[in-house]
């Protein structure tokens, strides 16, 4: 392998030595930053390394490969979701739980997160299952399902509204259009998706 | 540019000499199978050359850059979506749209279309805009409106069901679980999707 300008970073940059968790941060931060950046087809362990002012070496020797370092920086950089809002109706949960999803959506790890789901082979993909899954998708259902049964509760959805193709009809939504039309869904977006889908969606056939 | 054994390839295979149209459809059907096999970021005008038996010159010459070579790939590969299905009830023509948009979805011009919907970033995806949009997407969204709109005539569907966020949810969600949750939309999902999601969605609250 050819000696890089990467490889130099380390003696350029007059950074002091930095060890353990502190290096590990940075490197993580690193990997976020280059995924929305370059996507992970564009992110090097070399370009991560510049990126935490370190040297290759310090990279490969705690992630042996570019899925493990690009797991580890998904899992320890993604924003939790918050709790499930509360509101008295379930339109302005609904609103206020998507307006949540589109902050974690556009933010550095959201993007990085979605270069990750759209570039990877299904191959690759299996090895972020678990991070993407775990860490965003269930946790979201989880938050739509208590949104949406509290709604049940208070006789503005009907029983059988609450099913997995319901549930998901959000994150499809919010995923494709930013996607395939490059919204990035304003706040008029947001409500005429709960007025116009989700809301007739979920009503009692009586009300 | 070192050489490489691709550009060997016209020498090696004793194919006879092609030229004009017949040419150019070898070149973008290897356009086709080298996005679907290997991506939108692993496509190269060498393997593209290598996959016709043609010189990179001879791509080259009419397709100066790999924008437009998979541009025209794309706009001459794809399937037209057939007529609107009209089998005398919403749900059954919702099935057979949705069995009609998954065998798109899953073929080779399908799949390599999926591959530059997710893996161009912003401004390539500019390039292909029209090509998506033009040849899949409103073609798609047309017939969606053709079948409801009968449904709505038949009695089926309430008026205000006709929306851009309703007729959004079929491709949506056909996005969203093929790449989330690597759903091949089997028969028996795609009819739990109308049973579930689209039909409560559709339906008169009188009903």
């Amino acid at each position: 392998m050819v000696t890089s300008r990467w490889t130099a970073a380390p003696a350029r940059a007059a950074s002091p030595r930095r060890r353990g968790v502190v290096l590990e941060r940075a490197i993580l931060d690193a990997a976020l930053e280059q995924l929305s950046e370059v996507g992970w087809k564009g992110l090097t362990m070399e370009g991560v390394a510049a990126g935490a002012q370190t040297g290759k070496a310090a990279v490969y020797r705690r992630w042996p490969s570019k899925e493990d370092l690009v797991a580890d920086a998904l899992a320890a950089g993604l924003p939790r979701v918050e709790a499930a809002p509360d509101l008295g109706s379930v339109r302005e949960d609904l609103l206020a739980l998507c307006r949540q999803v589109r902050q974690i959506m556009f933010s550095p790890p959201g993007v990085a997160l979605r270069s990750v789901i759209h570039e990877c082979d299904q191959i690759q993909a299996e090895r972020f299952h678990e991070v993407i899954v775990g860490g965003v998708v269930e946790p979201t259902l989880q938050l739509l399902g208590e949104v949406i049964t509290r709604g049940l509760e208070r006789g503005e959805v009907r029983p059988d509204a609450v099913n997995s193709y319901v549930f998901d009809a959000v994150p499809a939504m919010m995923m494709y259009r930013s996607k395939v039309c490059a919204s990035e869904w304003c706040d008029r977006e947001l409500e005429e998706m709960i007025d116009q889908l989700m809301l007739p969606l979920l009503r009692p056939c009586a009300g």
